[in-house]
């Protein structure tokens, strides 16, 4: 990694933006120019990165020229625009957005879970949705020793996962329930302050949220599998910003308590929190600025033979989100396949 | 009804002791005597019943005399002591703690699901655990139905559940981190302002804790059926006064969602709230200071062809513990089942 990397950040002035470029200096990626692009209203405003101030720049057709790695995190609209433009130029995307997860030529990567996946990419990576992140770091070392049959999950979503805004709202209504007054909802259709509602995507002829179907799709994705049954209950939280969830697992034959316990205890990016004396189980406020998920609570389901329960929180922004980014650039970099393959092949 | 009744209410200064004397004079139930019992603490305290201030007198060995109706929302040890003395002096005990739930001569009752468990009763009826009754009633007309063979449940458990200190202590708790200070944790064991945690109830063996465990057994005893496999997560949430649940259900046989949704709007007690074209479905804020247990977001589980999820929320003071307790009572007023089947039997 003595190479150094052009890197542009697409919405730098979001909260996943800004914890990207905290990311890139704390885990002190090899960046030798970084451009922070936004949009036309943002530029103008800097951001501090090593000790300087950098200028936000707005994203234009030629903001892409020698840029080797773009993080992108503006959305599924601006992606679906800029994404390609930007590969066109040369560059690698990783799109922290929806836009191309599914699709069949774009790798979905957890960089614990599937690695091998990314050296796929043609010019862009998908980072997938955050709840499906944390869920699949901590289900996929079970699955490897036993494949994981059917998930029923009930999530607990921070206010991040909608975005700075979002959580700048909680924090606003908040302060006018304790002053008597009535909550403004503008970024949720409902006030989130004291209150929870389910996931507010868009609901599909079935009765499941896009949040829910990301859960169910994405796993299986990310997983090689398809043979997953998956069922999930998203709902949003009064929390600023780590999502939690309960996982309800089956297996085809039960699976002991103890090994799933060494198992996660022994996995990549997953810290177990289980003090059973004390009810000390993982919580927003210590997954909050943690790289890793906390998982704990693991039980046998007394419900099922082959079930296991386990809880987990996470957070959002950081795993969820802008960590995953940077550990898939730092994928692409250390495995040295930042040129798409197509590249390689037509050369 | 003409007749009317003496009633005490067994630790009338609490959360639910408070709100059981809102709902005796709001349900007019025939009180011809009121009596206010709680500790020594609180005796001399006053609280306002049908435009009177009634006083709060310290509980005592002949509080009970000719009282016919006792409402015990205390606590468990509390109602240890004083159910038997108050039973002995010949009253009946309508108790919302979870010390004689499991007891097998005392009937544990949800009026919309086993109303004639109630004739059985020898001075004490036992008032289920909030999450339980909220389950009990929206699943109980589709087991009728259909047996439930098996039930996921994870909940989002207000801070009223541990009354009404931890109320106070979320909005402090809240109105500190605001100001920038840190929130001090002393009804729960860790800050639940902008935050959530596993429910902090003891834990069994298997890693499940009490609350859960109450939801298995109760459900099971309240249906009248020990072969329903349950399996709870019960999480504790920063809102104030309703509880909710995402709840999977499967059956032997498909369910219909329509039908579901068909028997679940003519259940008593419940309302259906689900417009999928805004995404507006049981929130909390919207449950509070509500008799009817809010129902929502059935569907057909994707990952399992028996199988149904649904969502719902409940205020946890009202039918989760005082309007439950209250309605046993004029159950037992309006089938003239005042008196122990012990007492008819041995007289």
């Amino acid at each position: 990694m003595s190479k150094s990397y052009s890197v542009a950040i697409l919405g730098a002035t979001g909260a996943v933006g800004k914890e990207l470029l905290q990311l890139l200096e704390s885990r002190n990626f090899p960046v030798d120019n970084l451009k922070l692009l936004a949009s036309a209203r943002s530029a103008g405003q800097t951001l501090p990165f090593k000790g300087e101030n950098l200028p936000v720049e707005a994203v234009s057709d030629d903001a892409f020229d020698n840029v080797d790695i773009v993080l992108a995190s503006a959305g599924g609209s601006i992606s679906k625009v800029w994404a390609p433009i930007a590969v066109a130029a040369g560059a690698v995307v990783i799109d922290n957005s929806s836009a191309f997860r599914m699709n069949p030529e774009v790798p979905l990567v957890v960089p614990e879970v599937n690695p091998q996946a990314a050296a796929n990419h043609t010019g862009i990576i998908a980072n997938p949705n955050c709840t499906t992140i944390l869920m699949a770091l901590a289900v996929y070392p079970l699955h490897q020793v036993k494949p994981v049959q059917r998930i029923v999950a009930a999530t607990y979503q921070s206010a991040s996962g909608a975005g700075a805004k979002a959580m700048a709202e909680v924090t606003t209504q908040t302060s006018a329930i304790l002053q008597g007054k009535k909550p403004v909802a503008e970024v949720f259709p409902y006030p989130l302050a004291f209150n929870l509602f389910p996931h507010n995507s868009p609901l599909n002829d079935l009765g499941y949220c896009e949040e829910e179907m990301k859960m169910v799709n994405e796993t299986r994705k990310i997983f090689g599998n398809q043979d997953i049954r998956i069922t999930a209950t998203c709902v949003r939280v009064p929390v600023l910003r780590a999502h939690s969830e309960a996982i309800n697992l089956e297996f085809a034959t039960p699976f002991a308590v103890e090994a799933a316990r060494e198992i996660l205890s022994n996995s990549p990016g997953i810290k177990l929190v289980e003090n059973w004396e004390t009810n000390h189980f993982p919580m927003p406020i210590e997954a909050s600025g943690q790289d890793d998920v906390l998982v704990g609570r693991i039980r046998q389901d007394i419900s099922h033979p082959c079930g296991l329960e386990l809880w987990l929180c996470g957070d959002q922004i950081r795993k969820g989100a802008a960590l995953n980014a940077v550990q898939i650039a730092e994928l692409l970099v250390e495995k040295n396949i930042l040129k798409p393959m197509a590249s390689y092949v037509s050369s």
